[in-house]
């Protein structure tokens, strides 16, 4: 028997429909299956339990508390202990059913469970499908704890893949109209960074994929994915000699830097694609003061934003003070510099230490 | 400035002195850097830090209480937001000075603390030189918490490799008789599992090793470390598909299942060598009784391990059924069965499922 451990390039299933058939596509990646999932898919889960124990696979579910706050190190204990109560060995399998929050934990608990057993992402965000499942990254938050300045986001986590991602845009139907738009803020800046045709496509079929048409969306789903992990091949692991040669992975960052720090004033009320979305306007803002980007490109970029009815000014509330503190204690923060993504024309973006 | 990750070929330094050398030799490793030590060692660490500041290098020390039960996710968690407090970034680089439970621990903080930073491995034990810090396993133990059977050793890590190993011979002398005699069972071990020359050399050097005289000291590590590579090259992952075809590092569990087991049992208070020369002759009398082994390459195995004053009985107190029940939850049970690393010879081991 072998055992499905972390692999360079995961397998991956776009397709309308392919949760139904999920045991299936699974059964080879482990002998004992955990779902994880939040309380938002308790009855979704139940029913994935359920077929999963029909194909006569043994599989159990976790529920863990729906929201940010779940991407603790505590939960990452409460998930591996449930694992040791129901003997999952190295031959275990996890699959992360949920969004990001959901993904994140799951792959991080795979990783360091038994340091590491497999893991399937399925995501049920846009979000989770077109970024958090892709490119390896796992991780939980630390909390601010007793004393102030030791917490961030994604401060501890792992490099690790997936032996297998299935998304299946159909259950994208039943997504919040709130969370489904900030989901597109990932790929319209996949377009920004990487290519231009993706750029113009969600441009033209802003109408369908606001209407969220299964057909486009699978469409949409597929050609974010193959952009962001075109980058991600080039540097699995962001190292920052890749950043000076411009193939690094911290592209992927375009717009977060600005975005995570304002998710952290938050305390991460802020969904993360309109995060995403005020900070790719304002490190627009920087590029465009650094003359790397024109005034019309950043005004391209904008107006898009706006048709997907995306957020693209940072709230009043957040004092600039208070954004370049957070900024302060960003992991992109190397030897004193901060890195960022920088668009320098719809398609092409490059790293810059500011 | 290139950030150091993992490597699959780790720089390793085994030099009689090196210790005196060790600023000049990690300066590249990082940009600013934590050693990690415990309580048995602040004395030295100080002069560590001394030497590290004087070389004009931004270091620190965090010192953890010695002993087995501070391999646990909340010293984990004590040492990443320490790091965080201490403006550690992606470039920063933690130095693992101790024995195998600094190791086993700096490791995995490193592997984990934002996605990964360097980490330089300086064993001051002969278990940890010849053996822990070798083959990128790190990890934590889970106590047994709340609920029952929800604990074990080293059930939480991960696979990863340090940029630089510094083993210096000298601070062997320092070390106590007992835990001296401890570490000589993992290289005894080597010689049983995979070379019979190192085997013999250990037989015909008994006098010098036990009066750790520098020069057979510099020598035993250097071949001992080489024997251990040279498996985990084949496996760096430990995958079952590999135990099959007799390659997998799991030949380096001999005389671990029931090593491990009797740790368990004594509560971590059986020194970890002792634990494995008791588990070698355990598995020795399951490898004749398999008709794997002969009879007389056990006595020779057992007789080099009494020359050595290594404990060779299981304690009585420890009954069989508490021992089986011990082993059951042993990470190495896959699909319901143990795997077993059973000498064939001296020289030659295989993978047995029992």
């Amino acid at each position: 028997m072998a055992i499905s451990k972390a692999t360079k390039t995961p397998k991956l299933i776009v397709k309308r429909g392919a949760l139904k058939a999920l045991p299936a596509m699974v059964k080879n990646c482990g002998k004992r299956f955990v779902i994880i999932t939040d309380s938002h898919l308790k009855t979704q889960s139940e029913l994935l339990l359920k077929a999963m124990r029909a194909a006569k696979l043994t599989c159990h579910v976790m529920v863990i508390p729906a929201g940010e706050h779940s991407k603790s190190l505590a939960m990452v204990e409460k998930i591996v202990r449930a694992l040791a109560r129901l003997g999952v060995a190295r031959d275990g399998c996890l699959i992360g059913f949920g969004g990001g929050v959901v993904g994140d934990i799951t792959g991080f608990a795979a990783s360091i469970y038994m340091r590491g057993i497999a893991y399937v992402a399925v995501p049920t965000t846009l979000l989770a499908m077109t970024d958090s499942s892709i490119g390896g990254k796992t991780g939980v938050d630390l909390d601010e704890g007793e004393v102030p300045g030791t917490g961030g986001k994604n401060m501890l986590g792992a490099f690790y893949d997936p032996c297998l991602i299935i998304a299946d845009p159909s259950v994208l139907t039943s997504l919040s109209d709130r969370a489904y738009k900030s989901g597109l803020a990932e790929s319209i800046k996949h377009g920004v960074i990487a290519s231009q045709p993706f750029f113009n496509f969600m441009a033209k079929h802003s109408g369908e994929i606001l209407r969220r048409s299964p057909a486009i969306l699978e469409k949409m789903i597929a050609q974010s994915i193959k952009i962001k992990q075109s980058i991600v091949a080039k540097d699995a692991r962001e190292s920052l000699a890749k950043a000076k040669k411009g193939t690094s992975r911290m592209l992927l960052n375009y717009g977060h830097t600005v975005g995570h720090a304002l998710e952290k004033l938050s305390n991460y009320e802020l969904p993360h694609g309109e995060a995403v979305a005020i900070g790719m306007v304002a490190e627009n803002r920087v590029a465009v003061g650094k003359k790397l980007l024109k005034e019309k490109d950043a005004l391209r970029i904008f107006l898009l934003l706006k048709r997907y009815s995306l957020p693209v000014k940072i709230p009043p509330r957040y004092t600039s003070y208070a954004i370049k503190k957070a900024l302060s204690s960003d992991k992109k923060m190397i030897d004193g510099k901060l890195y960022f993504a920088l668009p320098v024309r719809v398609g092409k973006a490059k790293i810059v230490a500011l």
